[in-house]
């Protein structure tokens, strides 16, 4: 095996549109990927394991790593702070191996500027109605949360253009289908591959 | 359903790599998938079929259709000329129909100069030794036609890095999947959705 650099893989979308289960369940099918644990400061959700789903730190804490530039991206979402740790994200790259970010469109455009051959998927419900109906399913939010969520969907459905692939998400199925085909075209995509091989070398 | 330009899938290989089972495969497999069937002077093979596989054509007849300015692309190989008829092409991606082409190095740097938006795909086996063991098992060509294929594609297994997607066909079930995910993955590029969409609407 030549070894070649990981492609970086940011999934972001509006809150409800399905990011979570699909960025869960295609770790279970692709066993190869990495991912990264983000930094939070907000409260754990139910059924949330701490260091696997988030890193749950205080506010002052998230500042000191901040500070220390610690952070490849970061972002303000309900208040709340969230952050990519660098370091493992890095020597996961530099080891060849994928990585899938499960990350809000702020921090998307902070990992496009300084990873620009990253590959950007922006998922989304097929319907604003859907998407109120998926918030309301999941039963952890109140009106108010409700209402202030889908006002930001609204918002940020409409920088969909700034990704590379975009998934309506339907069919948790067929989505799941797609996100792979994505990660399964990128790393046949000559233009990556180009990078590894040496200049009159031929994959043959 | 908003009506959508068609993608124009274009698949190349050195003889033996494995293209042509692989392209009958996706057709089976993608049934919106339109193909055109190819132009050529050269005799059928046995178990080709007249119409659905090549389009048998006497050297005149072919020099009219190129005359009549008829063909897409067109090239010679190995002393038979093969030619892409255009009409049935365009239509087929007008009406928002993704086409699949089977076509040699020379006709993809022309589809590639007409259709600047076409997807090319190069297969290469997995090495020159496997690419021999094919042609022999292949039975239909004799030693100075296998040698001379041979030659062929060292010189065209050089073209990869003017592709877009490289597809290393070590087995067949698994270069089928890469294929078919490269067309799954082309089908949510935004900057293909974003020539159907108009400015300010989205998909949402």
């Amino acid at each position: 095996m030549i070894s070649r650099r990981g492609t970086l893989f940011v999934v972001s979308a509006p809150s409800g549109a399905g990011k979570t289960t699909l960025c869960r369940e295609m770790r279970l099918r692709l066993h190869d990927l990495a991912y990264s644990v983000s930094v939070t400061t907000r409260a754990p959700r139910p059924g949330e394991i701490r260091g696997s789903d988030f890193h749950f730190v205080s506010p002052s804490e998230f500042q000191a790593m901040l500070g220390r530039g610690e952070l490849a991206e970061w972002a303000t979402v309900h208040t709340n702070l969230y952050g990519t740790p660098a370091a493992p994200l890095e020597a996961a790259l530099r080891g060849g191996r994928d990585v899938l970010l499960d990350i809000d469109t702020q921090g998307a455009a902070q990992l496009r500027a300084r990873y620009p051959e990253a590959v950007l998927i922006f998922i989304v419900a097929p319907s604003m109605g859907e998407l109120e109906q998926r918030l309301r399913e999941r039963r952890s939010d109140g009106e108010h949360e409700i209402a202030r969520r889908l006002e930001r969907a609204r918002d940020e459905v409409t920088l969909w253009r700034r990704y590379d692939y975009l998934i309506v998400n339907r069919d948790v199925k067929e989505a799941m289908e797609q996100l792979e085909a994505i990660i399964q075209a990128e790393r046949c995509r000559v233009a990556r591959l180009a990078l590894t091989f040496p200049d009159l070398e031929v994959p043959n």
